[in-house]
Formats: C-alpha cells, structure tokens, sequence
C-alpha cells in the first residue's frame, strides 16, 4: 500500500441535466481499483465533474470506459450550458498523487489520449505538461470557439488532432493531458469594494507578471470582495506564500484578509507546508508526520519481504 | 488499511550500554505486524527508547516479548544510570494513532499488564489514562524513589500493584498505561538570557496555572534561551496555541521567538490544525486533504465489498 503509485484525475463531462446520464459515465468509471472522490454537476454549465483517485493503469481504463459511454450518451449539436466546451468528455488530466512523477503521468496521458483516438475514433488534443505544441498548454486556446468552432477548423494545420481522426461528430473531440495538483483557493477581504479584489488579483497571478502558477480574479461573492484563485504548482507558490501575499497587499489597499476557503482537495504537503513556514520549524522533515513515518516504515518492510500487517496474537 | 486500527508504544528499557541486549529486545519486539518507527539508546540514562506502531494484538504481543526478554537479561540490582527507573521494562506507554480511542487504549495496557503480571510474574503499575488510583496518574509519582525504594515499600498499601505479585527481582516492576500522543517541541528565543526561557516555560505549563496538557522547562542549548516543552494533548491545547503563547510572553520580556524545533514524530492532524488556524481557514474539514480523502473512500469501498486496488487493465 505504501509503495502504491496513485494518480488522481478530474475528468469534465459536458452533461449537468440529465442525472441518468451521469450516473451511467460514473458506472462507466466505477473499474475495480477506481474510487470516486466527488461528483458533482452543474445544470447551468451542463457539465459535471468527477474526482478519481487509483493505480495507472485501472485510472486509465476507467476513464476510457467512461469516456466511451459519454461518447454514446450526449451529442455536441444539441448541448447547451454556460461552460466553454469541446466534447462530451471535455478534459481529461492526469495529476501525480503518490509515488509517481508529472513526467510519467505526460506518459499515461499520451497512452490514455492514443486509445481514445484508435478505439473511439475521437480527435484528442493534449495540452499542459503532456502538450506536443507549446500553444496548446493553455486549456482556454485548445478550447478557442468551443466545439462550434472545432466543427469548422478541423481540417486546418492548426487544428490537427494529436490522436485520432480529424473530423468531428457528436462526441466532439477530447483534450488529454497532466498537470499537478490544482488548489482551489479564495481569500476573503474585509470590504465589499470589488475593485480591491480585482487589484489584488492582478498584483498577484502569473499572467500579470505575479506569482508563478498562481491564476486569480477578482470577484463580490455574497457582498464581499474575494480573491478567488487556482494555485496550479503548490511547490512553486506554496499556498502560504500566497496569502501572506495577499495580506501585504489588502495591507497597502487599506483593508485586510478576513479568511480563507478551500473548494474540493488540497494535498496534505500543501498544509505541511504552511504548518512548517507559520510555526517557524526550519529543519521540518515529512518524515517526522507519524502517518508519513508509518508508511515509509512499511514500505521498508515490504521491501524486506516481511509481512507487515499480519493480523492474530500468535501466543 | 484504511480500516486499519494502529496504536503506537514508546516502552523504554533499562538499558542503554550493551547493544546486544537491546539488540535482543528489538527482535523480541519484532512480531509480524509491527513496525518499529525508532530507536535511541542513551549510554549516560542507560536506557533506550524503541516507538513501535501497529495493530493492537500485534503490538501487545510484541511489547509482551520485549518486556520477556528485558526482564531475563537486565538486573536492576546492578543497574546505574541517571534516569529514574522501576524496572528492566520500565514503562510501555499505549498511544491511540488510528480508529481507535484513548479508552480502548486503557483496555489494551490494562489487558498487556495482567498479562505481565501473571505470565512474567512482574509488579505492575497501572499510570496516566489507565491509572486505578488518582496518585498513580502521574508517572514521576508512581516512579517515586526508583528501584531501590520500591525493594523495600512493595508490601505497604501505596505500594500494592494493580496486576502481579507484591515481591520485587532484578526485573523491578513494569509501569504500563495509556495517553495521547505526545509532541516533544522546542522553542527557541532570540536571547542567551535563560531566565526569560525559564519564565516563560512558567507561565505556559500547566502545573503552574498555565495551558492545559503543556509541560514546559527554560533551558540554555548551544548559547540560546530554549522553552522546552512536552505537549501531551494536542486536542486540548494545540501547537500553534502555545507558539502563540509563547510568542507573547516574550514580546512582554522583550525578545521574541527565533524558530521551532520538533524532537521525533507529530501526528499529521497537529499540522494540519496549525496551517488552518494561520490560513485563516474556518470550514476546514481534514476530509479535504487528499491523502485523508483517498483513505475514507478505501474504506467505504471495503465495506461496499469492493476490492479497492485491483491490478491489471481488463480491456
């Protein structure tokens, strides 16, 4: 168990109406090894979303599985919903979680992107770390124009899928790829002046020329100005590098943070992190975390060929 | 796993010179389904120290073998050291780690110190959470007058032990019992002035008045003013409550805190704890940390019936 590699992936299905049809891609996924972590669907974005955690390869075939039948189940020409859109499955990354590099995860994007293509006959595009044209890493251009644009350019050398047929069908195409693990971070500000936020958040994001793999908006959620941020490469800009960031800035902005809110899953090296910076613990090591330590010993035992979880009292 | 339940022992051996008795002990220790964590000999104690994790059945049947060995190979009549002791097995503390709670870890030592008492025919004393009597709570007490002193009060009343024979060998007794994980944390000052150390360690221990679950000393390590502390209940009185505290104290003495230093392991809900409470982060939830998530959907898979880490690709 200590020496399993996980990956997590967050595939988006461009359905958040019809619960029949979800529930049929999650069946779909739903592979021996495969655990669902979330789901969740949007009717106003038609589009839901589920968080998978297992090993590589019953990942992959989960994800083909449930890539197959959202192929079968919903149709481009008719779909309609808020969020911007390529294909029934829209976006498929692969995130290291344990034991496993972004690099072999580019491997099994690739290989996941490559079946896709053969088997389903659907063009797929990579994009982020597992991109093969530096202007298809960014999510947003592969996506420029959606599907109703797609359907028109695919024949142009821009357009060329890396997998799969150049053509369009109802199922749209797939785009494939890895990256690390996201943060979903907000930070609250103690005023209800929105441009504060957008400030803040200009200050702040890589586009900007901020803080690297930080992306932030500004934003008025329920009368208060927000920060609402994606931390893309939290051993890049550590979450607590983030927020101090913040502070200095509503500082300089005559305001201050009020609290911070997490939406979904945040690694627990992200937390170490910040629990290390804020307690002042210069020669922290992961390995003194008793549940880190539990699995490297473990893992040494493993290694060792004994069994280390054998269960009655012998005498 | 997930379901796995673990505890954690800390037994501590009359021993810290000749190797190959400890030696002997740690093989003693080494049932299936334990796993030794650390192990730390101290030659001017003469003692040693070994944190084991594991099962319960596992880990008590180990902590009884240990303790086997050490009463047949140590003569407390012949032993020198400078740490107050009882016995060649001098304590075996129980610490609950995972799914289980500190009552069921008062069942397991009292259930390890009638085994000791009656197989090994060993004085037992029953401490901390386990205690029968209040005055046995606190381990110095129990430890009053070491070895030397039990030989001749064993057959007085206060002396009676909670398992075992009222008769002392060169094994001496086992102190056996149950408590939190304890967190050994150091906190360094930005001053050579060890009085303030000593101040404040005064006015954060408990048994001065201060926070609860926090024992604490002012020391002078390698030049600087160090606040050495024992947090005993994390749950009662968190880490970053007392860098807090001592941060304060020190700002009234005129210095301030320098960094942290962690001795051995900390539980990962210690951490997560602190980098909520600096993040500002109120609705935190440890079921939001991916590693915690991953193990609850393990475990509501293997009650679904589920096999949650399957191998091969089907298809």
């Amino acid at each position: 168990m200590s020496r399993e590699v996980l990956v997590e992936s967050v595939p988006n299905f461009s359905e958040g109406r019809r619960m029949e049809v979800v529930d049929a891609i999650e069946a779909a996924l739903r592979v021996p090894g495969v655990l669902i972590l979330d789901r969740s669907s949007d009717p106003d974005h038609n589009r839901s979303v589920i968080t998978v955690v297992g090993p590589p390869d019953a990942v992959l075939e989960g994800l083909f599985q449930a890539t197959k039948v959202a192929s079968q189940l919903i149709n481009l020409f008719e779909h309609q919903g808020e969020h911007p859109r390529l294909g029934a499955t829209d976006v498929i990354p692969i995130v290291p979680i344990q034991n496993i590099t972004l690099e072999e995860c580019v491997e099994l994007a690739r290989r996941l992107g490559q079946r896709i293509g053969e088997e389903l006959e659907l063009p797929v595009y990579l994009y982020e770390a597992a991109a093969t044209r530096p202007e298809r890493r960014n999510l947003a251009k592969v996506r420029k124009g959606q599907f109703e644009a797609l359907v028109k350019e695919i024949g142009t050398p821009e357009r060329e899928p890396d997998f799969g047929p150049a053509r369009v069908g109802p199922a749209g195409a797939v785009i494939v790829g890895a990256r690390p693990f996201l943060i979903a971070y907000n930070v609250y500000l103690k005023t209800d002046d929105v441009s504060i936020a957008k400030q803040i958040a200009k200050t702040i994001r890589e586009s900007s020329g901020g803080l690297p793999a930080v992306k932030a908006l500004g934003l008025l959620v329920e009368g208060q100005a927000q920060v609402s941020m994606n931390l893309t490469d939290f051993q890049r800009t550590p979450v607590h590098v983030v927020v101090e960031a913040i502070k200095e800035e509503a500082r300089k902005l005559g305001t201050e943070m009020d609290r911070s809110e997490l939406i979904g899953l945040i690694p627990q090296d992200a937390l170490f992190q910040a629990a290390a910076y804020y307690l002042k613990l210069p020669d922290f090591d992961r390995r003194q975390v008793v549940e880190v330590a539990i699995q490297k010993a473990k893992a040494r035992a493993e290694e060792a060929g004994e069994e280390p979880s054998a269960g009655g009292q012998p005498g």
